[in-house]
C-alpha cells in the first residue's frame, strides 16, 4: 500500500546493490551512471562479480547477487518489469526494498526512467519517498504428501501444457471446496501485482494492487463460461491435473520452472509470509500508471474502437 | 460470510413474510403451500396487502410490505433474483434474515426449490442453516454539494446511456484519485453479489462473495484495453460525466432508478453500512451454485467450445 | 475494394459538395481552406445553404445537402466518422463518390488529414487515387406484412434496449433456419466497414472491409457462450422481439432511428443493391490505418498487457 | 454448403472404411453394430489391420488405413471431432465423403449419435441425405525459398510457442500486405469449420461455414486490442517470426505437428485445392447443432449470467 512521504530514515541508505541484464547497452550505461552517482554521494555500490561492464574508475564491489539482499540497504533493477521479478526473487525474507529503473519505457514495476533517475535517486536518498509493500504467492507442488518444491511470485503462478501441446484438465479448490474442472491450455493464478502481467492478456481483470486478492484465469478455456474468479488473499488454493491422454503441465513462478504437475500431485498456492517492498520517488500514481501503460486516454472518446455516432459529425 | 450450522435461536423464527410477484401461477401456488405450512406450524403469516392470491382457509394477515421487516422474524422471497433484490430493499437497515425460494430454476440468490422448499424450510426452523451475510453498496447522488437522492444495492449501481442512445464519457475516482475517462455504454459498479449478474454479461470477472471487493466493468467501452477493475470494498468511488453532445446518463441501484446523471453531478459510490443476511438450508455451497448457473462441466472437457485434438479420436 | 491507380476520369472531378458539422471551427477552417484551393483550381464548391460560414470572397454556391450527391462529382466529407457517415446518407443510390476530411485525428473512413488534405487533393484532381467499393446493409421493419419502415446503414444496424432499459430477447433467423433467442441488452448487425465501429466495442472481430461478410454482435449477452457470428453478405437476417415485461426496442441505423421494434414486427437485413465509393489518395493501406486506429506496436512487445518474463531482465 | 436432399446415387454405396480409436469401448461396440449392420446390407466392411476388436462372425477385411480413401465409398468415423480430423486427412484429395458417429455426445463434425446410427445409417444408403463440402486450410513451411513441409487442415493451423514458454512476436501479412507483430503465446488461423474449435476458446467469433472465409486469432495477445480478424478464404496469409530471446514456436495443423517455425522461415497459409465433403443425414441443421454444442437456450433469459431486472420478481 502507498503509504504518505517519509521522514528520511534513521540510518538512511548507504549500499547499493545494482541487478540487471547488462548485456543489453542501454542497462550498462544506467549501470555506470548509477554507479557513479552513487560513489561520488559517498554510497558503496555492488555489481554481480559476473557483470562485463566496465566502471572505469569508479569504485565498485562485486559480489554474488545471491548475498546482495543481505548486504544492501537498497537493491536497484534496471531493465524490465522481468529484472524486478528477478531482483524480488533476491530479496524475498529480507528487509531491503527495491527501486526500479526502466530503459526508456515505462513499466508497471519499474517506474523511473532513465533521464530523470539521478534527480529521482537524490529524492530518495533525501528520504522523499514512499513505501510500497507487494504481497507475494508461494507455490508448494505436494507430492504424495512431500514437498517436492516450492517457490514465491511476486505476479503469478501458471501452470500450462507442456511438450504434448496438449489441452489440460485442472481441477481448481479454494479453501477445501471444490470449484471447478478447467479444460484449458492452463490456468493463471495471479497476485494484485501479476494481474496486469499474463493474466490480464489471458482475459483477468485489474485488480487494484493495496487489494488483498488473488485472481484465477483459465488459458484459453474450452467452456465460454469459465471466467476469472478473484478470491481472498488468504485463500487456500489447490490445482491438481485430471488424467488425460498425452496430458503433461509444467509450473512456472515468475517465469521460473518450479517443476511439472503429475496426476496425483497437488500444487498449493497460498499468500507467502514475506513481502517485497517497492521504492517509489515522488510523484508515482497507480492509476496513472495504469492508464499510461493501457494507452486509457490516448485518442481518447475517438479513440480505439471507434463509435462515431451521427451527433459528431 | 457463510458460517457453521447454528444453534436454534433462543428466540425461533415466528413470523413469516411472504414476498414475490404472485401474479405468476407458479408464485402463487408456492405461497399458498408454504403458508399452510408455516401456519400449521405455529407460525404467522404476513402477505401483501394488495396480493390477489386465495389464501383459502389459511389464516394470513394481509400488511403493507413496507412494514413487513419490522414485523416478520424471516422474510421469504418467492421468484427470481430481482424478487431477492426487492426482498432485500425492505429489509436494509433491520435484522431480518432473507430466505429465496426459487420457481423451479436456480436463482444465484434464490437456491431453494419449490420441490423441497417444506423440507428445506422446516431444517431452517429446527435452526439448520447458514448465515450468509452480504454487503452492500450505496449510492449517492451529489448535486451541487446537496444529496439528490441516495439507494442502496444488494448487486450492482448502474450508469448507463439513456434515451438519446450516446456513448457516454464516465470519468471515475477512486480514493481521491483520477482512474480513467471511459467512453462506453455505461459503467457497471457491481458488489461481490452483483459480480454474476449484469457484471458478467459487461466482461467482469466473478468475485468470490466473502471478498470485500467491488469491481467497477464498462459497458461497451470504446477503447478495448478499458478493462474492468477490482478495488477494495471500502473504496470511495466516484463517478462524473463528461460534456459530450446530447449525452444522458441514468442510474440505476438494483436496477431501480435513482436519478439521471447531469453535467456537474458527482456520484458517490461506498459500501453501505447496512448489510442483509441470506439463510441457507444444509447443503449450500457457492462454488456448486455457480458450476450449476454457469453450465460449467456441463459437456466436461468434450463441452462448449469444441477443440479436439487428435489424440483423442 | 482497392484497386489500383487510376487513370485521370475522361471527365475529371469538378463540382466538389462540402458536408460537415461546421459550428465545429476546426471543420469551418478546413472548409474554407478546402473551398479556396478548389476555386482557385477552377471548380464549382456547393455547401450547406444553412451553412453560417463565412466564406470571404470565395465564391461558393449554397444549396440543400439532399441535392448534392445530383449535383456533385465528389462529396468532401470534413470531420469525424460520423460525419462521414452521414454524407454517405446523401450519396446512397448515387455515383458519387466520398472523400474524408479528419479534423486531426485519423478515422477509419475520414483518412486524408487537415496537414496535407489540399497536396491530397491535387492529387486526386490529378486521377491519382485509388476507389474503395463498401457494401451498404438494408433494414426494413416489417409490421403485419408492411414495410413500415427502411433505411440502409454503411456501419451497422442496431437494435438496442430503449427507455425501459430491460433486457431484451431477440430472435435471430439467417436464410430462413432459426439462430438463437439472444438474451441481451442489444444486437449489433455490423457491415465488414462496420465491424471496426461500434461491433468491435461489443466483442466483435475485424472483418476484412473487402470480405463480403456481416457479423451479428449480441450486446452484454446474458448467456457467455452467445459469441460473435460472421455470415455471408447475401445472407437474410431476420430479427424479432420476444414478449418480455417492461421491453421496449428501438432500431437504429448508422445511428439514426428506423423506429421501435414491436413484438410481432420482423426486422429485415440484407445487403443493400446500393454501395458507396470512397476515394483515397495515394498511400491508403487499410492494415495501416488498422495498426494506427487500433494502437498496435505502440509499445511493441512491452507493450499494453505486460508480462515480462525473467529472460529480459 | 448444404444442399437439399440428394436423388439416390447412380453408383450407390457399397464398401465402408471404419475409423476411430477402438481402443475405447464405446468405438469398438459401435464398430461391431455398424460392420454387422452394413454386411448383412450387402456392404463391404474395411477396418484398419491393426485393430484389436473382435467382429465375431461378421467378415471383415483388413487393410491398411492410408489406402481406405482408394478402396472406400465412404468413411464413417467413430469416435469425437479429433476422430474425424484423422478420417479427413485420409480422404484429402479422394473422391470419398465422410460420415461422423459420436460416442453419445454430439460433436461438431460427428453429428450421428450411437441411439440412432443405424436408421440415420439406412437413410444415408436410401440416398437421404445432404452433402456437405468443406474448405481446407493449407500451410506450407518455406525455409529459405524451399518448401520443407506441407499439411493441410480441416480446422485450423496453429503457431505456438514450444518448450521454453516465452511469448512470441509473431509477424502476420495478408495479400502481401503487413498486418500486425502479434505478441502473444501464439495465433490460430482457423477455416469457418474450425471456427467453433480452439479458435472459440481464443476468443474467435464463430464463422458460418458455408461462408468462404478465415479468421486470425493471437491467443492471449500482450496487446489488448490485438483483435481477431476474419479474411477471405482466398487470402495469402503469411507468418514470421521475429527474433527474441529463447523464443521457438512449433506449427500444428489439425493437432499434426507440421515442424517448428524459425526465425526466417515463412509459414504460408492459403485455401487448399482440396475440400473434404460430410454426409448428413436428414435433420441436421447447422445452427441447432450450434444450439446444443454451445447451450444456447438452455436456462434461456433466466439462464447463465443471472441479471434479474426488478421487473421479474
Amino acid at each position: 500500500m502507498v503509504k504518505g512521504p517519509k521522514i528520511p530514515m534513521a540510518k538512511p541508505f548507504q549500499t547499493f546493490a545494482l541487478v540487471g541484464r547488462d548485456t543489453d547497452m542501454r542497462v550498462a550505461d544506467s549501470m555506470r551512471t548509477l554507479a557513479g552517482h552513487l560513489v561520488k554521494r559517498g554510497g558503496q555500490v555492488l555489481v554481480d562479480q559476473a557483470s562485463t561492464v566496465n566502471f572505469g574508475s569508479t569504485p565498485v564491489t562485486r559480489a554474488d547477487p545471491q548475498g546482495f539482499a543481505d548486504r544492501a540497504d537498497l537493491l536497484i533493477a534496471i531493465g524490465g518489469d522481468g529484472t524486478m521479478l528477478h531482483a524480488s526473487r533476491l530479496a524475498v525474507g529480507r528487509k531491503v526494498p527495491l527501486l526500479g529503473v526502466n530503459r526508456g519505457r515505462l513499466g508497471f514495476l519499474t517506474d523511473v526512467s532513465p533521464e530523470d533517475m539521478l534527480e529521482r535517486l537524490d529524492d530518495v536518498l533525501a528520504g522523499k519517498y514512499t513505501e510500497d509493500r507487494r504481497s507475494l504467492l508461494e507455490a508448494r507442488l505436494n507430492r504424495g504428501g512431500r514437498i517436492a518444491g516450492a517457490l514465491t511470485a511476486l505476479n503469478d503462478v501458471v501452470v500450462q501444457k507442456w511438450e504434448t501441446g496438449r489441452m489440460l484438465d485442472i481441477e481448481t479448490w479454494i479453501d477445501g471446496q471444490f470449484v471447478n474442472t478447467h479444460g484449458a491450455d492452463g490456468l493463471v493464478v495471479a497476485s494484485a501485482t501479476g494481474s496486469t502481467a499474463y493474466a490480464l492478456s489471458c482475459g483477468g481483470p485489474i485488480v487494484q494492487h493495496r487489494l488483498g486478492a488473488v485472481v484465477l484465469v483459465p488459458i484459453s478455456p474450452h467452456t465460454l463460461s469459465d471466467r476469472p474468479i478473484v478470491v481472498s488473499a488468504d485463500a487456500r488454493i489447490e490445482l491438481r491435473l485430471k488424467e488425460r491422454v498425452d496430458t503433461r503441465a509444467q509450473v512456472l513462478c515468475d517465469g521460473a520452472v518450479l517443476g511439472e504437475l503429475d496426476i496425483g500431485d497437488r500444487l498449493e498456492i497460498s499468500a507467502s509470509q514475506h513481502h517485497v517492498t517497492l521504492i517509489h520517488p515522488p510523484g508515482y500514481e497507480y492509476f496513472r500508471l495504469l492508464r499510461s501503460k493501457l494507452h486509457w486516454g490516448r485518442g481518447g472518446y475517438d479513440g480505439s474502437a471507434g463509435t462515431t455516432p451521427p451527433a459528431e459529425r
